[in-house]
C-alpha cells in the first residue's frame, strides 16, 4: 500500500495547509466586511453605554474601524475569516484594546448579524432592480397599447391579446416577487447580537440599543435560534428562484419571438451576437443565458436546503456553506434582472407580430361566441365553428375570407356583421371583464401599476436607512 | 426493424388508451371535487345575477351540484379530469342545461380557481397542525423548566442550557413557518374566475361578486396571469420544505437522544418499534422517517420549479404536473407534523440528560468569564482556562473537582466562590440578556409564546369561513 | 394551552394508528411481492441444502409460496410490510413451519434482495422500451432520408441538415442511455442475501448457491455494505433523469414543430387533443406532458440523494424512502418513453418543413465556403457574406435570387456555379466528413444503428433469465 | 416612470459593458486553455496532412501555440472566451496565418473537444484520489483488525462488528464510485472535432487522425450530437454526488464518534479546531464541512440538469452554464476526498470504542441464536431473549453478568457455555458467512482489496497518456 506512504511523506508539508485552506472562509466572507464593521461599531457603542469601555476607548476603536472600512487593505490568505481579519488588523494598530471588542460577543452571533445586515441590503437592491425592469416593461406596454398579437396556450395560437396585456402578465409576476421580498425584509429586520455563542451572555448587554443603532426592528427572543437560524438565506434563495423562473419564461418567449419562424421582435445589434461561422446569424444570447442560469439558482437553493437537513442545534461548520451559493444566487439574479431590463429597452416589435393575427384562426372562439349570442347552445356553436375551421383548412383560406353564403350554409344565424365582429381589434375589445384584454381594461391595469410603483418608491425610501 | 412492426400491430388496440391514460388527470385531480363544485355554484349564482340563467335554472343546477358533492359517486376511468366528470354527471341528470354551466368559463380559469380554494384550505390546516405541535412543545418546556442539558455547537458540548430553552428554539422556527403560511394565505386569497381561457370573457361577468361568494379577497387583475400563475403552488412547496427542514433537525436530535450513547430521552413503546432479529432494540422509526421524508418534499419543490422553467405563456400541459407532487408534499408535511406532535407527547426525559452537564467541561466558558470579571483580559482568561481543561483531562477529573490550591496555581484571581460560580444552575441563570437561557428569560419566552398562540387562534377564526 | 389537551383526548384513539400508518410500507412495497417470494424460494432451497430444512419441509414451503404468488390475495392494512404480509399468510396456512423461513435471514438483507431483483427486471424493461423508441425513429429517418430541414443553433436557422440526421442525433442520446443501463445491470447483478441484519450470519449459509439460483452473478463481499447499499437506486434515478432530459429536448422540438409558426409536422388526431373553448386548437399535449414530467423525475433523484446524505451506517428507517419516488420514476420514465414512441409513429412531416430551407439564409455559410475555396481567407469570406445577407434583407430577397451582376459586385470570385453550389441538397451533400449530414454519411449511420440494435437484441436475450 | 429614463441615461455608458460581461466566459473557461491548445495542435497537424497547411505553416503555428501554453500570459477582460483569446494572441504574433487555424472548425466543436479532454483528465484524477483514500482506510483497517465496536441500525447498537469491517463497508462504496468513473472515462474517450458548427464540414477533414493524435478512442458518429452532447458533464456531476454522499455518511460518523457521548475516536490537533469562546472545545470542522458541501455538489447537478431540460437542438447559449458548476463540483469533490484522507490518517481509536461493546446489549441476537441452536424455534428464542433484556434493564446489569440460575429460569436450554458464547470476540468470529465480520472473512476482504487496487494501478497506467 504505497499510497499511504506517499501521503505520509507529504503530510507535514502540505496537509495542514490543505486543511487550513479547506476550513478558511476569508476568500468569500470578505464580502461582509462592511457589515461586520458596522456591527462592531454598534457593539462598541453599547459596550461604552453599559460601562465596559470608556468613552476614549470607544472612540479610539471606532476611529480605527472606520479607517479599516474606508481604506483599502489586504486580507491575508491565512486569515481564518473576515472577523479574525478585522480583529487582527485592529490589534496591529491599537494593541490589546482591540481584543476588548470581543467582550460579550462570539463569532456565532457576529456572523449571524453580518448575514442579516447584508441580506437586508440585498433585498432592497433586488426590489429596486425589479422595479426598473417593470418600469421598462410598462413603458413598452404603454407605447404599444394597440398592438395585437396571438395569445397562446400549448404554444398554439388561442385568442388575440394586446401585446401590452401580455407584458402586464409578466409585471404581475414580478410584483408578486416584490411582495415576497418585502416579507423577507421584515424577516431579516432583526438582530442576533447578544445571543453569544449559544446561550446568551453573562454581560449586561443592551441588545435593544444595538438593534436600534443598526436600524433593526427587533431582537431574537431565543439565543439558540439567533445563532443557528439561516431560514432567511434559504428564503432569499427561494425568492430568487421564483424571479429566475419568471425571467426564464420571459426569456423563452424572447428567444421564440426572435426566431425566423415567429419573427415577432428584433433585438438591437448592441444586445445580440453573431456567429463566427454563419454570417446570417443574430443570436439572442442574453435571454438564452438568463434562461440557462435559472438552473444554477435552483441548484443553489436545493444545495443549501440539503445542507441544512438534519443538522442538530446549534451552529455546525456545515453552515459555513450559507455563503458561496447564496452570494452566487444574488449576483446571478441581480445581473439577470438588469440585463433583461436592457433587453426590454432594446426590442423592436416587427410588423409580423402585428399582422400575425390576420393569418390564423385565433378568432374562432369569437365565431362560436357570435353564434352563442344569437342563441345557439355553446357546445353546438363550438361544433359548428369546428366545421368552419375544417372547411377553411381544406380550402386554404382564413375565416374572414369565407364567402357570406358559405357562412350561411354552416348556420342561418350568421349575418353580415360577422365580418366586423371578428376583426381582431373588435375581438380584443369585447373582452371587457375585469382583467380582460380590452383597451379600457388594459389602460386600467397600466394606471394601477403606475400607482403601485409610485407607492413602492415611497415605501422603499422608508425601508432604506 | 421488427420493433416498429410490433408497435404497429399493437397500435389500434392499445396506443390510444395509452395516450388517453397518460393525458387524463382524473385519478389525482378528483381530490379537488369539493372545491370545483363550490366554484361552480358561485359561478352559477353570478350567471343568474347577470341574467344568463333564470332563477329556476340556477336552483336546479345548484341542487344537483350539491347532490353530486354530498353523495358518493364514481368517477369513470375515461373521464378526462374532475371538471369533465362533474359536467358529465350533471348533464346525465339534467340534460343540456348542464352545459350552460360552462358559459363564460374555461377549464383554464376553472382549474386555477380549484387550486386556489384548495390551497387556502390547506394553508389553514398546516397552521393548525403547527400550532398543535408548538403547544405540545410548550407543555414539555413548561414541565421541564429547570432541566439543564448540554448545549451543542459542532455536536460538541458547548455551554449548559435549559431543555426548555432548547425546545423554544424549535418553536421559534415553526413560528417563522406560520408567518410564511399567513403570507401565503394572502397570496392565494384571490379569484381567477372570469379570466376565461386566456384573454378574459365577452360575457359581462361579475368577477367581484363571484370572489365575494367564495370568500376570496380580490380578483386577478390580468387574465393571462390568472390562468397561468402557479407561483403559489411552488410557494407552498417551499414553505413545506422549510417545515420539513426544521422537523428534520428536531428528528436528528431525537434520534441522537434515543441512542445508547446520549440516552437523554426515552420514547414510549407506543411510538417506537422493535427488531425482528435483535431483541434489545427499540428503534426511533418515526423521527428517522420524518428526517428521511425531507428529501421527498425538497424533491417535489425542485421538480415543480424545473417544470415551470422556460414555459411560454400561458397554459401549457406541463402545468398539469402542479398536482401530484403538490398533494404529496402537503400530505407528507401534514403527517410529519402530526406524528412529531405525538412523539413530543411521548418522550420521557431521562436522568442521564439532567446529569450530563455534571460530567463534562461545558462550564469552561464560565471559568474564563470568572477570571475576566476579576480583571483578566478575555483572551488571557481563555488561555488559562484552556490549561485548566488540559490539566483535568490529564488527571481524569472535572473542573468542579479541582483542588482549590490547584486553582490558585493557575491564577491567583481564583477565590473559593469559584465552586459556586460554576454550578450548572448558576451558570445558566447568569445568562440574563434578552433571549438568554436564564430562568427569568425562559419564562418570559414561554409567556410571550402563549400570548402569540392565543392571538393566532383569534386570527385563524377570522381567516376560516 | 388547550391544544395539548385536545391531542391527549385523541391520543389513545388515533395516535397509535397514525404512527402505525406512518411506519407501514405495505401500500407501496407490495409491488415487490413477486421478487420477495422468488428470493424466499431460493433461500428455502439453500436451507435444505445445508440441512436446516428437510426436503419435505422445503417442498411444503415452496408449494405454498408459489400459491401465494399466483393466487390473488389481499394484503391487510395492518401488515407492516410485504415481508411480514407473506410470512403471515404462510404461517396462517402451514403453521410454525412458516417461521423457519426466517432462519439466517433478516428483513434488512431480504428487502435489499427484493430491490436488487426488481431493479434488474426494470433495467431490462427500460432497455427494451428505448430500443422500440429508437427503432421507430430509425424507421422515420429511413423513410425521410432526403427531407432537408433547417438545422438550428440558438433557435436560429444555422445550416441545412437532413431530417434523418436530426433524428439520428436523438438516437445517439438514447444509445448512451442504454449503455448506462447496461452498466447499471452489472451493478445490480449481485446478491445481498446472507448479510443478515448487519454482520453476517452464524448459520453456514451458502450465499453463492442462493445467488446462482436467482441468476445473480455474485454476492456482496461486505455484509454491512450488502444491507445498507442503495447506490443502485440513486443510479437508476439518475439514468432515468438523463432519459427524461433527452425526451424533454425532443418534446420541446415536437411542440415547436407543431406550432402555427413552425408548422413542420402534424400530429394525427389520435394523439393530440382539442380545446373545450377554442375550436381551431389541436394541442400537442403528449410532448408537453413528457417535458413537464422531467421535473418530477429530477425531483425524485434529488429527493433521494438528500435522504441518503449524512446517514450513519447501516440501515436507518430513512431508507424506506427508497421506494415511492423510485417506483414513480420508473413508471413515469417507462410511460414517457412509450408515449413518445407512439407520437413518433404518428407525426407527419409537412411540406412546410421541406420548403423551409428555401426561404431563409441557412446557406450563407456555404457562400463563405465558396469564396474561401476560391482562395479568399475565411475571415474575409465571412465578412463579404455578411454584406450579402444584409443586402438581401434590405431588398427582401433571398441569396439564390440575387442577380449575378450583384454577386460580382460583392466579389469577383463569384462564378455562375454559385447558384448550383447553394442548392440545399448540394449544401448538405458536401458535408461528407464522418458524421456529417451528407446522404452517404447518414446512410452509414443508419446502417450502423441497425447493426447495433441487432446486437443489442442478442445481448438482451442473454441478460434475461 | 422615472426608472426608465434613468436607465436610458445610463445606457450608452454601461449597458453594452453589462451585456458583454454577462456573455463572456473568459473568466472561467480559461481553465481549459491547456486542452484548447492541445486540440488546436492536433487540428493543425491534420490540416497539414490533408494539404490545407504547408509543413512550414504547421510548424510555425505549433511553435507559437506551445509558447502560448508554456509562457504565462494575460487574458484580457474583453476576450469573449478562451478560444478567441488564444486566436487573438496567436494572430498578434504571426498575423493572418493565425486565422487559418480556424479552417474546418467551429467554436461549437472546439469547446466540445476541450470539455472532453478536460473531463478525461479529471476522471483519472478522481480515481487516483479515491484510491489514496481507500488505501489510507485499508491501512487503518489492517492496523485495527481486532478492534470490535458496536454495529448500528437506526443509530441503535445492533450487533458487534470489527472496526475494520466497518471501514471496509466504505471502501466498497468508493470502489463502486471508481467503477462508475471508469465507465465515464470510456464515455468521454471520444472526439467531436470535425463536427463543425452543426452539420459536419465541407473540408475533407481526417477526424480519425485527430482523435488518434489526442489519444481519443473514437469519433462522434453524428455531427449534431457531437456539438450538443453534454451528457458526460451531468454524468460526472452525478458520480461526484455519489462520492459526496458516501463521504457525507462517513463524515457524519466521524462527527458522532468525536462527540463527548460516543468518544470513539480522537482527531489529532492538526486537523481539528478550537473555539474562540469555549476553551474546552475541539471541533471536527473538516468532516462537518465535507458533509455540508454535499448539498452544493447535489445542487450543481440539479442545476445543470435543469438547464438542459427542454433545450432544442443543437447548441444554445444556455449550455455555457456547463462550466462553472461543473468546475466547482470537481474542485469540491477532489478537495473533500483529499481532506478526508488526511482525517483518516489522523484519527486515533480510543479505548472507549473498544470497551463499548462490553456495556450494552449488542450480544442479544446471539443469545437468541444460542437458544435456536439448541432447538428452540427462532421466534420463541427471540421472545425469551427479549425477556432477558427486560430483566437486565430492570436490574441495571448486563447480560454477561446474569447469574447462571437466572439464565436457567428463562430457559432450561442454557448451559454454562453461554458466558463464553457471548464474548464479543466469539460473537463476531461466528459470523463466518462470506462477507461476515469474522476475522477470517475480514482478512479475505482486505486481501481482495489489495489485489483490486494493485490491478487498478496497472489499469490507470494504461488509461493515462
Amino acid at each position: 500500500m504505497n499510497g499511504k506512504k506517499m501521503w505520509q511523506g507529504r503530510f507535514t508539508e502540505t496537509s495542514n495547509r490543505l486543511i487550513e485552506a479547506f476550513n478558511n472562509s476569508i476568500n468569500f466572507d470578505k464580502r461582509l466586511v462592511r457589515y461586520d464593521i458596522k456591527g462592531s461599531i454598534a457593539h462598541v457603542k453599547m459596550l461604552c453605554k453599559i460601562g465596559v469601555l470608556t468613552t476614549a476607548e470607544k472612540e479610539q476603536i471606532i476611529t480605527e474601524l472606520e479607517a479599516i472600512k474606508d481604506a483599502p487593505f489586504e486580507f491575508q490568505q491565512n486569515d481564518e475569516d473576515v472577523h479574525m481579519a478585522v480583529e487582527r488588523i485592529l490589534t496591529d494598530r491599537i494593541g490589546p484594546l482591540g481584543g476588548k471588542l470581543h467582550t460579550g460577543r462570539s463569532r456565532n452571533d457576529q456572523v449571524a448579524l453580518d448575514m442579516h445586515l447584508y441580506t437586508k441590503h440585498v433585498v432592497l437592491g433586488l426590489i429596486n432592480d425589479l422595479q426598473l425592469l417593470c418600469e421598462s416593461m410598462l413603458t413598452k406596454a404603454d407605447e404599444h397599447i394597440d398592438v395585437i398579437m396571438p395569445g397562446y396556450t400549448h404554444l398554439q395560437r388561442a385568442q388575440p391579446v394586446r401585446f401590452s396585456h401580455h407584458l402586464l402578465c409578466y409585471i404581475n409576476m414580478f410584483k408578486r416577487d416584490i411582495t415576497k421580498l418585502q416579507h423577507l425584509y421584515e424577516e431579516v429586520d432583526i438582530s442576533p447580537l447578544g445571543c453569544g455563542a449559544i446561550a446568551g451572555s453573562t454581560f449586561a448587554l443592551d441588545r435593544q440599543y444595538v438593534a436600534k443603532e443598526l436600524g433593526l426592528a427587533r431582537v431574537y427572543s431565543n439565543s439558540m435560534d439567533g445563532v443557528s437560524n439561516r431560514d432567511f438565506v434559504a428564503h432569499t434563495m427561494f425568492i430568487c428562484s421564483m424571479i429566475m423562473m419568471h425571467l426564464s419564461r420571459l426569456s423563452e418567449e424572447l428567444v421564440l419571438w426572435c426566431s425566423h419562424e415567429f419573427n415577432f421582435i428584433e433585438l438591437s445589434d448592441a444586445v445580440s451576437t453573431g456567429s463566427s461561422m454563419m454570417p446570417q446569424k443574430k443570436n439572442p444570447d442574453v435571454p438564452e443565458l438568463v434562461r440557462g442560469k435559472t438552473g444554477r439558482v435552483y441548484g443553489n437553493l436545493l444545495g443549501f436546503l440539503t445542507t441544512l437537513k438534519g443538522l442538530p442545534l446549534t451552529y455546525n461548520k456545515d453552515m459555513q456553506e450559507d455563503k458561496e451559493g447564496f452570494f452566487d444566487t444574488i449576483d446571478t439574479t441581480k445581473t439577470c434582472i438588469n440585463v433583461t431590463t436592457v433587453i426590454i429597452e432594446n426590442i423592436f416589435v416587427t410588423s409580423k407580430m402585428q399582422e400575425a393575427i390576420d393569418s390564423d384562426f385565433s378568432v374562432a372562439t369569437d365565431v362560436a361566441d357570435y353564434l352563442a349570442q344569437k342563441g345557439l347552445p355553446f357546445r353546438e356553436a363550438h361544433e359548428v365553428t369546428g366545421q368552419i375551421v375544417k372547411y377553411c383548412l381544406e380550402h386554404h383560406i382564413l375565416i374572414k375570407d369565407i364567402n357570406f353564403e358559405i357562412f350561411r350554409r354552416f348556420s342561418s344565424l350568421f349575418e353580415r356583421d360577422i365580418y366586423n365582429f371578428i376583426k381582431p381589434l373588435n375581438v380584443v375589445d369585447r373582452r371587457q371583464t375585469e382583467g380582460g384584454t380590452a383597451r379600457c381594461q388594459v389602460e386600467k391595469q397600466l394606471k394601477d401599476m403606475v400607482i403601485y410603483f409610485n407607492e413602492l418608491t415611497e415605501k422603499k425610501s422608508k425601508m432604506s436607512h
